[in-house]
């Protein structure tokens, strides 16, 4: 199974090497004994925080900053079932910078190296006074793709 | 089984009048098929939002109010066990009103009228200049009993 | 804004007839003061869960049933902001019926009849025994196009 | 302000050893901009889980046990606001040891090592067989004590 997202996978997958580290919770099972499938996302949310952290963006937008950012759409492709107490590495990478825009993917693994979901979502950046999108400078474009 | 917040359960239960219902969600279960245990907080939240909008004290105190209400503790005593989809009655009540504060209780039942947690928690009025808690009117205390 | 999976909004919008009512909860907001992002998903769930209950489904497949059905992929399109305890009506089609999977849509629109998130996410039946995809019978086809 | 479970605080305080950290997630915050007040339940969850597993209840008790056990009921004391990334260690530990429950007690500290909340909770083991409350083995009376 391959999301559209990914052309690749071989070379998608070497593209990531920031990640965050969660362990999942016993409230975040359901009944079927699985990680319920609405949790990924607030995983995903917690890992891109991380990750614009690590990149430098979110000391440089602080909350006097003119602009802000906004999640346009946000995916999840389930490929393996998730258990309790599993430890997993939630990679983020910033894959694709528009103008004013930049696709954000995402790739979890197991403790066993196997990829359990991958996602991907647009994020915008948001002119505060207008509350439209705002262009990227070129600064913040290298910043995003990690030059 | 008997919670110390309840005196006699038989007369504790008559005065429960207001009550919010809910839908167990399947996201709200877990792996061993019952309501996780740190769901009937978020209930009780929802019912006793619900119960301050009824008795009128949500209109009464706007964001330009100089008070507004904190949750200081918050307990649940878990009866009987919860199933997905089950339609649940949580009932709210204002059980004795302090100088600044109030004891809500809560009861929560299902549809065989079975009761399946009761709760309770103290909220307190907070003078927003201050930060500290700040005595009710006698109107106020009149509205939190049903008078 | 118009996701991907809409060809004709107007007549994307004219397909749906089933919704389930939601009230946004306190505790889905956050510090922003909206919805919190990852929320919409629980929505989804329940509403997709309220609509293969509705068209009959799920009496149908029993936990005594050969087969049962995953959530391969699920999305969601944010187009407006939501606040607390505004009331949702979450809708929900099945779009295109594959030989094993469904295509299921989710448009949810706000008291104002404003679209304020869409989604889509494909499902998949599975057979117990072996754990992989089994094709719909020509009943089930029906069933869940709504003829 | 001091919870009923608490007689000396000082004194209360030393007798915690073990604790988790959780990191606040940006979806656990609402829309008051804080920590909203039904989470600290599931951070006593999975504390509450890895303490069990460090005094080695976890390995002991297994699928296959004919024991398992229960939230009877949990309570949770506001102290201080929590905001979005905070760091806090949640520390947990077994105050009093009855024939067959335990009493759990919960202390939660951010990075100033300020109490930001407090619990506690009764557990109880249940014989899977019966339904009932059933009476700890002097070994296991003495691994919850942590002799």
């Amino acid at each position: 199974m391959k999301a559209n997202y990914i052309d690749d996978l071989v070379k998608w997958e070497e593209d990531f090497t920031f990640y965050e580290e969660v362990r999942v919770r016993f409230s975040e099972t359901d009944m079927y004994g699985h990680l319920n499938n609405t949790v990924p996302y607030v995983y995903f949310a917690q890992a891109r925080i991380e990750f614009f952290k690590h990149i430098g963006y979110f000391e440089w937008t602080s909350p006097e900053s003119d602009k802000f950012i906004v999640v346009a759409d946000l995916q999840c492709d389930f490929i393996k079932q998730v258990y309790f107490d599993e430890i997993l590495k939630v990679y983020v990478k910033a894959a694709r910078v528009g103008t004013s825009s930049v696709d954000i993917h995402y790739l979890t693994k197991n403790t066993d190296n196997e990829i359990v979901f991958t996602g991907r979502s647009s994020i915008v950046q948001i002119n505060r006074a207008t509350g439209k999108g705002t262009p990227w400078t070129e600064k913040e474009k290298l910043i995003l793709i990690g030059k």
